[in-house]
């Protein structure tokens, strides 16, 4: 089945201790949609400026990927730049540009409107809000958001969280929404909210699925080099998403959470090996599968 | 089968953002020793002073843990005390007095030398050698260190490393002895000087087993409250090194040493939930086992 795919599209300039690159794709949909189209059709809706490079949209293309609800406006696309610390553990932005972005507002093509899987991007909680109103028959809903509208629009926040099959977001998030240094009763709290998974990040250290009966956990893979980290959440969650879009199972299953909470580990894992979208750019489902298999191999006892 | 500790048997001061102690019975040996006696048969080597309560050689007796290697020297035990943060993830150190740990000089009993799991706890590395030297017929012998030791006498620990079946460090000391920042890379290089295994412990993510021929990982359990970590590493290594030895199974077999990991989180976990070794003191064999199912349960996909 198909996932909509809602957020933002970027250029990024992006500095590591492997190296520098000054404007790449990226931003949320890009690195969503793409780990997602290994497993499901993906259709976009996001807006880019004039300067959009039509190379990008045909990379987008070529990966399964519906860019009828990809608007262009007058002005410049989105741009982000930050940097590295020498460990990859902390990064600095540099320039937020929100440029087209600022004026975002989701449009969705009529046909989209019955896709059964949405992903709610890092977007104003009204907006998310807005675009799952606007759907049909949706068979899971599932979204990210970060510390900015926790702090500022926590209501709206949380009415919104509240028609959300999946939450997705990192562990100081999860602390900052939920009031909680550790991380069970932080979740026991997101879980009061509405949401009947949620999914929390921690990086290198993988991620854990919460539910009301019960949790997993999946370690985060061990790679030889983080090459740049920019996207990897995002690829998680694309991973994520669209293991349960293309599988028939029953997406509130939790043994069907599980593997695509493994998917979403080996596309977030994927992500870091090069910059920016390069090696989603280039991945393959036979690598896919492999590495899921390694999840296996390194966890079993 | 039995195992042989080698180590420090403390007084510890321990103040967490849940109370305070101003003297509880705690050191390495005792964490490794309380652990593992939940398995097999412990013999424990180290020294305590003339104010050594004779309720706490009597909690270690009553735990399976044959104290006649356990040396009583003019003067004071080890003293060490120590204040958590909030979070419970940085420590300060506010009184070390070694007091008669440092003359300590490890005397085997006869009866001990053919103890055929050693396991050497962190003291100074020709310390740890030459015990090894002293013992016949060794199935498996491993061994822990710290940063001080890693610093100060690096070509000394490393002579000391190559006769250990398996090392136990934590993801710092790993990074420090091995001059790598990637944990696969440091482990590569440990590797190559000896053990043919190597346990990263990452506190609250964990723990990592590697060997040449592949990896194992282990999340860390998820508690709702951390109560106090003093001695979750040598809990660990105890409940690691005790699995080893309560079983028949090969100890140089993969399968055999991930369920181990298995067991030393398990141990590390309950270590936690109470100061000192009030939790080890009182917990039953069904109470591990149970645990190990619950790892099993949350890891599985």
């Amino acid at each position: 089945m198909s996932l909509l795919v809602v957020g933002s599209v970027a250029y990024d300039g992006i500095e590591t201790p492997y190296g520098k690159v000054e404007r790449v794709l990226g931003g949320s949909a890009t690195y969503v949609a793409l780990a997602a189209s290994f497993f499901c059709p993906v259709r976009m809706v996001a807006v880019v400026g004039e300067d959009f490079d039509p190379a990008d949209a045909g990379l987008l293309g070529s990966h399964n990927i519906d860019l009828s609800g990809l608007e262009r406006a007058p002005g410049k696309t989105f741009y982000w730049a930050g940097v590295y610390s020498g460990d990859l553990n902390d990064r600095t932005t540099l320039t937020t540009d929100l440029n087209v972005f600022a004026g975002f507002n989701p449009k969705l093509p009529e046909a989209f409107r019955s896709t059964p899987y949405l992903f709610l991007g890092n977007i104003q909680p009204a907006l998310q809000a807005q675009v799952r109103r606007q759907m049909t028959g949706v068979r899971l809903a599932g979204g990210d958001t970060m510390n900015y509208w926790i702090r500022e629009n926590r209501d709206e926040l949380t009415e919104t969280l509240r028609d959300w099959n999946v939450l997705l977001i990192n562990d100081s998030e999860a602390r900052m929404l939920s009031g909680e240094t550790h991380l069970r009763r932080a979740a026991e709290k997101i879980l009061a909210l509405g949401p009947q998974s949620l999914i929390i990040k921690r990086g290198e250290y993988g991620a854990v699925l919460f539910r009301r009966d019960g949790h997993f956990i999946a370690p985060g893979f061990l790679l030889e080099t983080v090459f740049d980290p920019t996207g990897a959440g995002d690829s998680f969650a694309g991973g994520f998403m669209g293991a349960l879009a293309g599988s028939a199972a029953d997406p509130n299953d939790h043994a069907v959470l599980r593997r695509a909470v493994i998917y979403g580990s080996v596309l977030g894992s994927f992500c870091c090996e090069q910059f920016g979208v390069g090696r989603l750019a280039g991945l393959t489902r036979a690598e896919i599968d492999s590495r899921y298999r390694e999840f296996r191999a390194f966890t079993e006892f």
